[in-house]
C-alpha cells in the first residue's frame, strides 16, 4: 500500500511554494505572516526538519482565489524574506500545466499506465509527445492524440540518436522528462541539463540488483519479494535519489517469466506515483536523497 | 500484496482436470494413477480438504506431450473414475481459450485495464466483444480490435435491452461474462444461465459497504482503509461469492472524490486477478464460497 | 502496513499543542508567530482543513530549550488566540507521562504487545494497573512490575464490578483506558466520564462483522482478508470514531480457529499503534470520525 | 501480508512426508498409492516442479488415526519407492516435538516474540534453553520457566565462548538453533554439523545492506521500504538460502533511531513466521534457495 497524495484538481485557483533552506526560528511564522496578509488561504502545508543537517522544508498549496495580488506580485515580494532565510524556492501557478515528455523502448506496461492516468485526469500535465527506440507503441501512443517520435538506438553509436532526442525534447521545452522503462542511459550532458526533472524506473527494490536483468539475479538469489524503483537519474547509474518503491510477493513457483510477469504491476505502480509526486511538487531533492510530502 | 499465480503459457500441451468430491480415502491415488499410466505428467498440482464439510478439492496441470492418447479419450475414460467418487469435474485443454464477453458503462479504468492485460498475453482468452450501455469507451475497445455493442439501458423499462444483450451473448457462445463497472443489475434469468461464470467488482471490502456509492459510505464511517471485491453475480446482490479482494490505505485527508481515485487502482487488480484466476480453471465454487488456487 | 509516526523520545523539552477551530484566514500564521516570538522552534507540523466542514486542524510539535517563558505561561498567553479563533485545543508537557489503565480478559496477546513496547520505551506513558475478569494473566502482568487487580465480572449483574472497576481507575487517576481484548460493554456513564480517552480494539474490519464472533462470521462469509480495528469507545458498541485498521490475507485453508491465530497478529499491531498515536497527540477526534496525524 | 500456513494442532494423530527428488512420471501416483493402501489419508498435500533443474518437491501431512500400521513401519517400508526415485526424504511424527535453542544478544523483540508464540501454543516445539552473551534478558526467559544460559562472548577469543555455546547445545540435542538478533558469527563448524538446521534473522531485505548496520546503511541510501530477511545459516555471512522476507514503509521524517523501532516489527515477524515454516517441514533447501509451502 503506498502513499495517499489529495489532488488539488477542483476549479478554486491555487499556487504552489515550496521551500529549503537552513533550519532557523521564524520561517513559518514569516511564510505565514506573508500568505495571511496577503488574503491567501492555506489549502494544505507540509513541513519537515532534518535534525542532523539543520535544514527546513516545506509545501503549501494556497488558495489564491481571495488573495489580493496576483501570483506575480506575491513572486517578486516574496523574494526578501526567500533571502532572508536563505531558500531554495519557487512557485508554481497551478492553473499553468508541466509539458511531460516520456521516453519509451517495446515494453508497454508503463508507458500505457501513465498515459490512462492522463487521459482519466489523475496526472494533470501535458505531454507534448512520446520518443522510442522502437515503433511497435506508436498506435497505442497516436490513439491518445500525442504525436509519436521513433529514434533508434544503434547499439555501435548511440550519438546521433541521442543529440536528435535532446534536440526534439528541447524543441517541446520539456519541463520534465520520465523514461518509462527506456533501457537507454542517458549521456551524461542531458542528465545534468534536466537534472532533478528526469525520472526513471527501476524494475528492482534498490539498491538491491543495480544493474541489468534484476528478475534473472532475483530469481538466482532466491528472494521472497520483488521490488521497483522511481529515482531521479544521476550520472551515476541506479544511484539517483529515491522517489518511490514498493514490492510484491513471489514464491519458489516463479521463475524469472513470472517475476518479469508480476514486476509490470509494481513497475508501473510505483512510476506513476513517482511522477505523479514530482508533478504535484511533493518531491524536494536534498544532496541523495528525497523529502516525498505524499 | 496478492496471491501469485503462475502461468502456463508456454509451448507445452497441458490440459487442466479440476475436481470436487465428498473426501475419501484413494482419491489422489486413483487420479494420480490414472494420469501416471497414460504418461501424462504432472505439472502443478493442487489440493484442499474442507475438514468441516469433508469435501474435497483437486485442480492438476498435466503435460500432455507424453500421453498416449488425446484428450478426449483422457475424458472418456476418466468416467469411471468421476463415478466412482461423485466427482464434480472438468477437463480443459489449455490449447483452446475461453470466450469472455465484457460488460461496462462509462468508467474505463476496470475495462483498460483487462485489455491491457489481454493484449500484453497475461489473460489468455478471446474477447467477442464489448457492450456498454453508453457510447464514451467505443474507440478505446475498437483500437484493440474488439467489436463495441452499445446498448443503452432506460430506467423505466430495461427488460428489452437486457434482451439485446442476452442475445449478444448468446450469439457469441460466450464462457464468461465480466461486468466491468457495469453498473446495472442483470436479470435474474441471465444470472441462472450463466452460474458460477459471471464475474462482478465490487468497489468496497464486502460485507461492508453493500449496495449503492460505497465510497461516500466509507467516507462517512471514516473508515482507514477501503478495498473492493470480486465475487460471482447471484441474485443476491453482493452476497455472491467471493474470489478476490483488496484494500488501499486512505487517512482523513482524502474526500469521497479522492477515495474514488485511490480506489480504481484496488478495482482493476482485483478484478484482474478475479478474472485470471477463472480463466485459469483456479477457482472452484463451494455453496457460497470459493476454493481460489492461486 | 501501517503508518510510520516518530517518536519525540529524545532528551530536547518539548511541548505538544493540539488544535482544532473553524478555518479562517490567518490560524497558521498567527500560532507561528507567537511560538516564534517566545523563542520557541517547530520540530514537527500538521495542518488538515476539512473542505467540507470548513474546519481546521493542526498539531505542533515545539523544541522549548530556547523559549522564554515556562509551559505554563505558554499555555496562560496563547488563551487570547485561542478565543480568537475558537478553537478547541490544550498544550502537553512532552516530559510528564499519561496515565493508562488496561482492561483485559483471557487473551494475552494484545495485553502482551502494549507492555513489550512500554517495556521497550516505545510507548512512553505510565501504567498503574492492569484490570482483568480473570487470573490467569497475573504473572506476566506483576512480572513486569504492574499491579494486577482482578475484578470478575458475573452474567447476571455486572454493576459491582463495574463500579469497582471506575474507582480503581478513578483512584489512580487515569488519562487513558485501553481494551485490550476486554470483551465487556463498559457501562455509559464510565464511557461519558472518559469520552475519547477509551480505545477499544475490534477484531474485525469495521464496519464488516460488528458485534459476537466476527471471525465466525468472516469464514461464514468466505472473506480473502481479516481484519482489526482501533477505535474510541462510545455508547454505540464498534459504531465510535476509528483510529486505525489493517488486514491479513486468507484463504480457503483457514477455517475459524486459523483466522483467530492470523488474526491476532493484525489486532494487536492495529491497537499498538491506536494507542501510540493516541498517547503522542496524533488524533484529532471530529464528529464520528479521526484526524490522525500519523 | 505473509503467507498463510495453517496449524496442524489438533488431537488427529498426523505424520508429515516431505520429499525432493529428480522430476520423474509417476512419483505423485507411487506415494499417494502407498499412502492410500495402508489406510491413510492425505490432510494437506503440496507439490512443486522446478522445471528448469527437473526436480520435484512434495509434501503430504497424512492423517493416521486409519492407519493400519505403525508410523516406524510407514517409514522402513517406504524405503523402497524412496530409492526408486533417489528421494531425498524424512517422515516425522508430529506428536513428537523439536528442540529449538535460541541464541540471543542485548535486544528482546525477536526473543519476546519467539517466546509468546511458543507460551500461545502457535510454535509448538520445545526449548530446552535459551543462550544469550548478555545478563539482561534472563529474567523474562525465566519467567517463561525456560533456563538462561550466559555465555559471554569477548570480542578479542571467542573460541572458548564458542567451544561452550556448543556444549550447551550439543549435551540439550538441538533440533533447530534460531539465531534471535545473537549479533554474532557462529563458528565454521558448528553451522556445518547443524547445517539447514540453523536459521538467522538479518535485519535488512537481502541482498540489500549486507553486513553492519543496515538501518544506518537504508538511511543514507534514502529508501522508501526497510525490511527483514530470514535465512538458514550458511558459512558466506548473510548468502545462506532464504526463508522469508517482508518490508515497511519509511519516509524522509524517519532518522536512524526510527528505522531501528520500525524495523523490530518487521524482523519479529519475519523470524517468527520463518521458525514456523521449518517447525513444520514446510521448508525445503535446494541448492542456495528454498521451497516453501506456506
Amino acid at each position: 500500500m503506498g502513499s495517499i497524495p489529495t489532488m488539488n484538481d477542483s476549479i478554486t485557483p491555487t499556487i504552489t511554494l515550496v521551500v529549503s533552506c537552513p533550519d532557523k526560528t521564524g520561517i513559518v511564522a514569516a511564510v505565514a505572516n506573508y500568505i495571511s496578509e496577503l488574503g491567501g488561504s492555506l489549502m494544505e502545508s507540509n513541513h519537515h526538519t532534518d535534525s542532523r543537517d539543520r535544514w527546513f522544508f516545506m509545501r503549501n498549496v494556497i488558495d489564491t482565489s481571495t488573495m489580493s495580488v496576483s501570483v506575480d506580485v506575491f513572486e517578486k515580494d516574496f523574494m526578501p524574506i526567500a533571502d532572508e532565510f536563505q531558500m531554495n524556492w519557487h512557485v508554481r501557478d497551478n492553473a499553468s500545466r508541466q509539458k511531460v515528455i516520456l521516453l519509451a523502448s517495446k515494453a508497454s506496461h508503463c508507458l500505457t499506465d501513465l498515459l490512462y492516468r492522463w487521459k482519466a485526469g489523475e496526472l494533470l500535465c501535458d505531454i507534448p509527445c512520446v520518443i522510442s527506440n522502437h515503433e511497435n507503441l506508436r498506435s497505442m501512443v497516436e490513439w491518445h492524440g500525442i504525436p509519436f517520435h521513433h529514434i533508434p538506438v544503434p547499439k555501435n553509436d548511440k550519438s546521433e540518436a541521442f543529440a536528435k532526442t535532446a534536440e526534439v525534447i528541447s524543441r517541446h521545452g520539456a519541463d520534465c522528462i520520465v523514461l518509462a522503462r527506456y533501457m537507454q542511459i542517458l549521456p551524461p550532458d542531458l542528465c545534468e541539463e534536466y537534472r532533478g526533472r528526469v525520472i526513471n524506473i527501476h524494475h528492482s527494490f534498490l539498491p538491491s540488483f543495480i544493474g541489468a536483468d534484476p528478475y534473472q539475479k532475483a530469481y538466482d538469489r532466491g528472494v521472497k519479494l520483488i521490488g521497483a524503483t522511481s529515482h531521479y537519474v544521476t550520472e551515476d547509474l541506479d544511484e539517483g535519489p529515491i522517489i518511490e518503491q514498493d514490492v510484491i510477493r513471489v514464491s519458489h513457483s516463479c521463475d524469472r517469466a513470472d517475476m518479469v510477469r508480476l514486476g509490470r504491476d509494481v513497475e508501473r505502480a510505483v512510476l506513476s506515483r513517482g511522477v505523479l509526486y514530482h508533478l504535484q511538487d511533493r518531491v524536494i531533492i536534498h544532496g541523495n536523497k528525497t523529502v516525498v510530502f505524499s
